[in-house]
């Protein structure tokens, strides 16, 4: 039996990592630790730092490569097999390093219920007879590090909130009858398609590390200097993470 | 000058605490600790606990009496007269206990973010006069409790959630496009105003806490049991918080 332990940790800063999170790590038989190659190294540095800050009796930590998406397959089928390909990493890592069963735990960015695969993968490996039970342990996400950055509340009093992702702003618009619109995982710029009268944008990279940048007014004002920090920021660091919320202003 | 702290604490259980609002805790100056009366005093409760656990310094702890909001208004503007009422209840706290300025900080029920007033009663005091900062640390949010208990993603893979409330639910109905849909803030029940084909539904009270309860199922199936469950559990504890789930099931 695998207690397999998905474990939020916040975006890049490890004083994101709740009370949980620490017991849960230090309870754990073994670490999984995913490299996702060059590009993204400060992730899986950021992973070593939390180990070493916060373990407090010696876990064996196993690091291993991510298999990379295809890219010249339609989206959702090559996430779907890319899937597959992660699960069969993981599964081979569990039976060469915890052939006995055990608790098992992943450091997942952010929450695992948000915009991550690791519950899918989860299940693909309960569905290929591993015994397994999943136990997920949440964390703060890159949207709560927005709004806590500019000191703003998501949701207008009492109002609803959407939160969607720039693939889904580029196909299908703003969302009928959304006043605030959360977009994640946008590769650059899907607020273009929008008509950006009377929106109000607040954007921000890097959330919670040391690199973080905010921009936040009016969209019609800052959408381009957003747009140009973005490709600036990228070709610095070499890989960008980045988040907005997007309002409707009303008009008195 | 007050640095006014705004410290998300998660849903009930210490451990949600993160490393980022346990230093925020002890480097304040005054922290102010709210006392909603007698039907929901195991949050104040809990806040002592938190003072109990994590100061590793003296810090000045201050309770005081919340005003209650008026309930024979209109909802809207009753809540903003409430918030009024607050915020110049936290000056008088403010005034009375760190007259010289410094950092001041409130522990706030999940996330300061979601669907809580402190930055909207903040925003007053700043309005008023008060030379003031305003500090947010995330929390740990029910909603997140709610998808780790659950060992569920929020969305469905790349596709968009709203979040919205139980009077909007009610006012609304299910909103034009929406497959997954959040609902906070329901006093009981407002998913009956939908037809439940086709729609799943994962619920929890007291997410986080001893006294955590999760029913999920079919809502056809199961939503005279959530009804129940909730009528009986506020008798017995005396206060209830609870939050659900809902999303459109595909069928092959």
């Amino acid at each position: 039996m695998i207690d397999l332990h998905l474990i939020g940790i916040g975006t890049g800063n490890p004083d994101h990592l709740t009370r949980e999170a620490i017991k849960a790590l230090n309870a754990a038989d073994l670490i999984l630790l995913p490299r996702k190659g060059a590009e993204k190294s400060d992730l899986a540095d950021l992973r070593r730092q939390i180990c070493a800050e916060v373990l407090e009796r010696p876990v064996q930590v196993v690091e291993f490569d991510l298999p990379r998406r295809a890219t010249d397959q339609p989206y959702l089928g090559a996430v779907a097999d890319w899937h597959d390909d992660i699960a069969q990493c993981w599964r081979t890592q569990i039976e060469e390093h915890a052939p006995q069963g055990g608790h098992v735990a992943l450091m997942v960015w952010g929450d695992p219920s948000l915009y991550d695969s690791s519950l899918r993968i989860a299940e693909r490996l309960g569905a290929a007879g591993l015994d397994l039970r999943v136990h997920v342990v949440p964390g703060i996400t890159s949207l709560q590090v927005l709004t806590a950055a500019h000191a703003i509340p998501l949701n207008k009093l009492a109002a609803p909130v959407t939160i969607t992702t720039g693939r889904r702003l580029r196909e299908a618009g703003w969302p009928e009858g959304a006043q605030t619109l959360a977009v994640m995982l946008d590769s650059g710029g899907a607020f273009s398609v929008l008509d950006p009268e009377g929106l109000h944008i607040w954007w921000g990279a890097y959330l919670g590390m040391a690199e973080q940048v905010l921009i936040h007014g009016a969209l019609a004002d800052v959408a381009a200097e957003i747009i140009d920090a973005r490709t600036q920021l990228r070709a610095q660091h070499g890989w960008i993470m980045d988040i907005y919320l997007l309002q409707q202003i009303e008009h008195p």
